[in-house]
Parts: C-alpha cells; structure tokens; sequence
C-alpha cells in the first residue's frame, strides 16, 4: 500500500466566522438554503474568507472491465474505446456541457482495453489493457491498484499546481456500474442486489444477468478491505478516481462526485482516508438504482436530481455553475450593515 | 383590458423531429433525463434543431405594497427601495448569481414608493409609488393594472429585440408573498391558509398576522378574473411580471419563471393566456410555504430545489447553465451513427 497524502482538517474557526458573515449579508438570514451551504464549505476546503471557483476541470477516467465478457453490460466492451475518441474529438455529451458551464476536460486512459493515440488532452495513466473478468479472477493484481490509486493522486495534485480549483469526476468504462456495485456492496454492506441497476439501459433480462454475474464475482472473495475490493473487482478508472479525490483533497481543492461510479469511487476513498469526504460536494442523484442507497450511505445531499444516469461527469458538469455562483455569496454581496448605512 | 400579443403553438412536428435527433445521439436513449426534456422544448421554443441560449438576462421587477401597512412584512417597506439601489450597485444577490452564469441584469421600477434615481441599468415603468393596502381597497386601478401588464410586455419584447433569449423572471417588494398569495388563492381556489408563508422570515404570531390581514383582503372582493385579482391584490411589480411572460412568449423568447411570486405572476399571464405556459421553465421550488402546491396546481415540475427562498431572480438565475447547457445537447453531441461509423 502507498503512503497517502495528508488531508488537513476544515479549520472550525473560519467556519464560525464565514457563518457569522453569511448571516450578516443584505437578504434574510438562511434564504439562499443549500447555496450559503456550499458557499461556506467551499471557504473552508479553500481555508480563506473569499474563495473563488475560477478554472473548473472535468477529467474523465477511461477503463475497460473483463466483467463484460459475461454480459454485465447491454452494450460492448469496445464502446469505450469509441467513446474515448469521441470525447478527445471534443463531441461526447460531456464536452456539450463542460462547454456549456466552462470547464476543460481531460480524459485520462486508466485502462482501456484498446490503445489511445496521444492527444493534447489524453493523460495516459493506463495501468493495464482492460480488468480481468472479475467474477473469475481478481480483477487486477494488489500492485496495480496500488499504480491506479498512486496516479489519480499525481494526476489531481497536478492539475491543482497548474490552477484547477474544482475537479469534476467523470468515468468512462463499458460495464463499469458492474465494479461499482461491488465495490458499494462490500464496503457498506448494502446487499448486492440493491446495488445493481440498469447501467446504460439493460431490460429485465439483461439485469438479472448482470446479478447472476456478480454473485458469482462476490462469492468468489470476502474481502471488504477498501484496497483489496479494489484489487479483486476493480476497475482501473474507479481505483485511479479514488486516488483523483485523495489527491485533490490534499491539496485543498473542490471535488464535485458525479453519479454512481463516480460516488463508489468517492466511498473507496473516503475509507482509505474519512477526512477526504470534507472536500467533496455531491452533484446529483442518478436514476440508477444503487445511487440513492449509495448516498444515503455516504450521507450525502446531492444538488441535483434530474433523473440523468449518463455518467461522464455530465451530473458534475451540470452542479459546477452552482458551486461557482455560490462561491460568490462570500465576495459579491453587500452586507446588510452596507445597505441600511448607504455604504454601497 | 389591453390586446394581448399573440402567442404561437409550438410545433408537433418539429417535436418530433428533435426527439428522434436526441434518441440518435452518442449515448443510451434518455441518460441525460430532464435535460433532453429542456433541450427539446428550447428548440421548440425557438422553432429550430439548433437552438442555442447566448444571451440570458435577469429582470428584477421591483414595487412596493400597501398591505405592509398592517405588518404583513416582517421587514419595513423602505427596504425595497434600497434594495433596488443595491441592485443597481451590483451588490445583491441576485447581481452575485448573475456574474457568476453570465446574465444581465435589469431592474425595473414597476411600482417603488420611492423615487429611484435614473440609472442606465433602470428600467422606469413605474406605474403608482406603490400599491393602496389591499386590505382595505384595490390595490390599484383597472386602469393601472392594464398598464403595468402593458410595459410589462413591451420590456420582454424590447429585450428580445434586443438579443435577449433567456428572461429570468425575478422581483424585489417587501409585501409580495403577500400578493403573490392571493393571486394563488383566488387563480386555483386554493384555501387561503395554504397559500401563505412566512415570506422573508416571519415567527408564529407574523404569519398569523399575515394571514389575517390576507382574510380581509380576501374577504373584500370576490374576485376571480385574472385582470380583476391583479387590481385588487397587486402588485405592480406583480401585474409587469406577467405582461414580461405574455411578451416573451409572443416573441418566441424561453421564459425562466423564480419563485413563488414570480410563479404567481405566470399563473396570472397563463390565465390570460394559456400558450403563454409553453414558453416557461420553472427553475426551482422555493422553501415560501405555498410553492410547491402552486406548482403542482401549474402542473409545473422544477429543475432545483435548494431550499432557497429569496427571489430577486436567484433560483432563475441558478438554473440559466442548466438551460443553457441543455440547448447544447442538440448541437454539441456526435450522433451514435457518427461514432459507430467514425465519422467524429
């Protein structure tokens, strides 16, 4: 296991003080509801008075899952490849919406079963040709996990050397809602088929198929340890996402989880270290069927529930122009002080 | 009673066609949720397959009401009046939300007490120095009311002309959920009780005094005409809101209805002239006690609900990027055909 880079604790006497602040601002006390509490949380991962959400990023991590040999997914494994192109040729539904909300994007190869030409806006980070299928054998080894882990933390710290002060986190991976149902059911013990939904669309069939195959996966190894789930049930997009919050939480900077995968990626993290989930802001509730339970596990609130269950971090993208707007409660408004005394 | 501009049907068959393009998009049928539903209504409302969002603007309708002579507000009603000043200085919320999406701002002195010094972002259609106290007389005059809901319509399509495609529909006047509720009370003949809240802050014994007040009001006139209710209950800026809606619907503009009084002045407009709903998103369900059922009684299904309760346009604004970000759905994405046959 690698060592994890320190996660420092919110700081409670800046939270009083921007509580006292908000308070105190020209419009009744409370009356922005969840925006003053995201605009307080975005001061303190940020440790100042007036933070700034100024160069959002979405990164997309790319996988590819030996599940899908056994039919966990309604469509095949080489839409992933397809869809790294696609987001490279800047026309996936997540460029749509980065653009729309400006945001950059990367995508970053985890581990694409195929290979990825180079691009200005591919990070290769791949860790290995796709998983193995996982409801035979583990799914990668101990030390690829590891890899996979220690990258996102590079490649999160990275981009908030070079100004990144949110991170969106968005996946790619034919028959990655398989990974993140197991890695849901073992490490908050919500039994496996409360887990697992439809992914990109499987009909009744198609979703008891999925279970079938996962059962197998799960009755193969008992470990609930978060490195070992990773290990065992991949994928190499999900570890090196865990590793993306990881990294960006240590150095202070706004995680904004996506959807299912996304959130299950989050939970890897947040057992490998609790304080990272400070830093992170949960954008929306999915349609697929695990990621209610999942946040309820995580007690999280999302901002948004739109009935999307795309992935790409489409759901972070869409929650990025709220966070921003609510950064700016903290810096943009008079206070009430100001208004009554005619100090505009 | 003034003549109403027309207002267009959308059009089936072009329903049609948006919806066939969005099923053919790179990604599983339906996965980006409420937003193909925006995206497909955006391009309806501007009647074409590429519709786009460039130029969204706030309008803040501002106005000041004669019920707050019998404390219906727990804030003075020379609160308005610096308000509009805080606007015009940039420094209240709504200003702050729109620097951060993107949007201009107007206000507009629907009906201010006060004076309000030119400004080059004031909009001067004050129609009375506020309200009479609708507890005891009309509000205003039938006169008054046609007049406001006249320069209403003439500001939307002025903007229009002007470039504007996204007016969000927001509103400054200490007294206006009071209004706001009877517009609701006697528009679905909904009981009065359910139709009042504590607006910006009221304690047990406000809101029982409100609603009191509120039954006298009501008690006074039995009004139901939508032109009728806006006499007697107000308020200017209520009346000006709903000619904005009725002027922009006429001119193909989307319409971002706030809060709850800014859904009351819709109510109104779709009373007058039912075509005019078409043309509206309701950005967000307000934490003021009677929203929720007001939107339910439009039929009407919310894109946020944050808890927020503020109005100036707040939630209007917060919901612009979603908009905006969901006409990009219909220009931005590569077909699956285009992918599957790389054509990217």
């Amino acid at each position: 296991m690698i060592t994890l880079p320190p996660i420092a604790p919110l700081d409670p006497h800046l939270e009083q003080k921007l509580h006292a602040y908000i308070d105190g601002l020209a419009k009744p006390p409370g009356s922005l509801g969840r925006l003053e509490e995201i605009a307080l949380r975005i001061g303190l991962i940020q440790n100042k008075p007036n933070p700034a959400i100024k160069r959002p990023m979405v990164f997309v991590f790319a996988g590819d899952h030996g599940l899908t040999e056994d039919g966990v997914s309604r469509y095949p494994a080489s839409v992933t490849g397809a869809m790294v192109q696609t987001f490279l040729a800047g026309k996936a539904s997540a460029n749509a919406l980065a653009k729309a909300v400006g945001a950059d994007m990367r995508v970053v190869d985890a581990g694409v079963a195929t290979p990825v030409a180079p691009h200005p806006n591919l990070i290769d980070a791949k860790v290995r040709a796709g998983t193995a299928n996982a409801a035979r054998e583990p799914a990668m080894t101990a030390a690829q996990a590891d890899e996979a882990l220690k990258r996102g933390i590079e490649i999160a710290r990275q981009a908030v050397a070079e100004g990144c002060d949110a991170i969106a986190l968005g996946e790619m991976g034919i028959g990655n809602t398989a990974s993140a149902a197991l890695i849901m059911h073992r490490l908050t013990s919500t039994p496996l088929p409360l887990c697992v939904g439809r992914g990109a669309g499987h009909d009744d069939a198609g979703l008891a198929r999925k279970l079938a195959v996962l059962e197998r996966a799960a009755d193969r190894s008992p470990v609930t340890d978060p490195m070992a789930v990773l290990t065992e049930f991949g994928g190499c997009e999900i570890a090196m996402m865990a590793g993306a919050v990881l990294g960006a939480a240590s150095a202070r900077c706004v995680v904004v989880v996506d959807g299912f995968i996304s959130s299950a990626a989050a939970l890897a993290a947040f057992r490998l270290e609790p304080r990272a989930k400070d830093y992170c802001l949960f954008a929306h509730c999915s349609a697929e069927a695990g990621h209610k339970r999942l946040l309820e596990a995580l007690d999280a609130r999302p901002l948004l529930n739109l009935d999307m269950r795309l992935g790409e971090g489409t759901g972070a993208l869409l929650a990025m122009p709220l966070i921003k707007a609510a950064a700016n409660i903290l810096t943009e408004i008079a206070t009430l002080d100001d208004v009554l005394n005619g100090k505009l």
